[in-house]
């Protein structure tokens, strides 16, 4: 069944924030919500009405699992694709598919798809040995930042380089992993898409944000970005190209380097629901995580207009511990419900509506 | 504790769809919900972290439960006064109290308070057996609405009379439980407040809502009222004297007909969030589930600015089972996650923005 009735049960893989948030969405539209994690104490499940704690490499556990649910997406990229493609052989309604996980683990498939699809990325080159990066340093210009292929995230598993640094050094600090050397890109500021992709193949933008990051963790997103409207229009352009490509269902981020002469690079894309849309919810007519339910349940998409400028901002670490008075000054407060406030952890944000 | 931490337990009594969006904004605050209901499959207990199944009768369960949780409050008003008593006696915090449940549950003590705290109300006398009637339909001007004292809703337990009616036959239907009479009001429409007071005695109205019922079931309310400012100045005037009189902490709201000349007369009160508020959420900077989740959390209490005007209506019965496409025209959908469309029972809600 592609469209869902109200009451009929999404299952989330994963059960941090994305998933938490996904799963309030979820019961506004009165839909269930069951979540499979690993971990008993998670985020999500204490807003859903079932869990499954079981490893995503069980594949017993996850295929009784999915077959309680009506429909089953998950809240984050490194779902094992294997985990998602059993499930769909196994007649399971996966939305947004297998297909995203792939290409969006592995840096060097993500950025030769994002080429294939016609967008343009930063220069890249795959790094198997220390000995790759010296001559893709010098055609990248004497700098690039070494990262590793898979499982990076928040500036995590990567090192920057120049030219006739020790090579082998980085390498090792990165576990000697499969990597991608990209070259640096002398970017103005950066932004991000977030779009929504029905069953249909229609497909809605949210307005573009300006996102600021600091130690590779975001930490502000603000919209509008305040960039030229020829460049918000060609991210959305690349972005409906992107969901188009992967015969997408759902919500996806496409974030992209801005240069000085309003030229786009793709930097990366996240299929799911995204840090930097964590204001859809108060600025505008629909929110991300209620698009995501929409376009996964097979409903139609809600309204993407946005009401009012924005500005979102991440709490991390113990800024999320601050008393309720300071938290609670002039913004929308959300709090993810984390037991453990560790260093650079996102723990909640607060939207402050502009005008 | 009068102040809960962010991951706090928030105990809620009763697993309607109050408790359902309550334990949603709750979330959203990064608080754990804890839903005390008789029914094990109630639409709160879904999206909550955990649920106890048990009588509200049942004092030992309800101690256990209340004693995982580090507030306790309520979604309807008919919890047992002496459960929340006991609970109170065993040195549970709970918000708002055992007082507003004793003096809402009886119409006649309700009546009598109301006007104790200088608050007008239509004529009424308690009718304990048929021959009461008589005499006070004289004095009402030969009409009346006799109403059992408790337990009724949604205009049931009620009947219209005129003088002469068979009185006995009346209260016949009602079971001949202990009864009030109550004038007959001329209003030209009727009006809520929502308030919201904390713990220190602060209280915040949000902007009056007309509201229009049908067989005794709200069907739309609307903001602004468009009554004379003077009018809803005076109804949240009085709201903040019923909160007070009852030391409230939390939401609750005061029910008024507004007559001809602009006078209120004070109806009835509901110590929880309110359907006449449940537009709060789209329109306003603080919603009423979250401004009542920071009250009786002893948080500071959220803006209550309205941005736009705005107009609710409810979902009965199938109107909740139109398909999707018909349900998100224009308008935020909100459904409740019951399982039963029966006729006439609240399924959903819609807010659409006017302005």
């Amino acid at each position: 069944m592609t469209v869902l009735s109200a009451g009929a049960t999404i299952g989330i893989l994963g059960g941090g924030q994305l998933g938490r948030m996904l799963a309030g969405a979820a019961a506004q539209l009165g839909f269930d919500v069951s979540i499979y994690c690993p971990e008993a104490d998670c985020p999500a499940a204490r807003v859903a009405a079932t869990h499954t704690v079981a490893d995503y490499s069980d594949a017993a556990a996850l295929l009784a699992w999915a077959k309680t649910c009506d429909v089953v997406t998950y809240e984050f990229e490194n779902v094992p694709v294997a985990a998602a493609e059993a499930l769909i052989d196994e007649g399971v309604l996966v939305r947004p598919g297998a297909k995203p996980l792939e290409v969006s683990q592995d840096r060097v498939v993500e950025k030769s798809f994002l080429q294939s699809a016609g967008i343009e990325t930063a220069d890249f080159a795959p790094v198997d040995r220390s000995e790759d990066v010296d001559d893709a340093i010098k055609r990248f210009g004497g700098q690039g930042i070494l990262k590793t292929r898979r499982d990076g995230y928040d500036g995590k598993g990567q090192a920057r380089l120049e030219a006739g640094d020790d090579y082998e050094a980085a390498h090792k600090s990165l576990g000697h992993a499969p990597c991608i050397l990209e070259a640096l890109v002398p970017f103005v500021c950066e932004v991000s898409v977030i779009i929504a992709r029905d069953h249909r193949g229609t497909s809605l933008c949210y307005d573009v944000p300006r996102n600021e990051h600091v130690n590779g963790i975001l930490r502000r997103s603000i919209v509008p970005a305040n960039v030229a409207a020829g460049v918000t229009d060609r991210a959305c352009h690349s972005a409906a190209a992107l969901a188009d490509a992967l015969d997408y269902v759902g919500v996806l981020a496409l974030e992209f380097f801005v240069l000085a002469d309003g030229s786009l690079l793709a930097n990366e894309f996240a299929p799911r629901v995204h840090n930097s849309g964590h204001w859809t919810p108060e600025a505008c007519a629909t929110g991300q995580f209620e698009q995501h339910v929409r376009a996964v349940a097979g409903w139609p998409l809600g309204d993407v207009t946005r009401y009012h400028d924005v500005e979102m901002a991440n709490l991390l670490g113990d800024e999320a511990l601050a008393p309720p008075e300071a938290l609670s000054k002039d913004a929308v407060l959300t709090l993810y419900g984390k037991r453990d406030a560790k260093p650079g952890r996102k723990m909640g944000h607060l939207v402050k509506r502009l005008t």
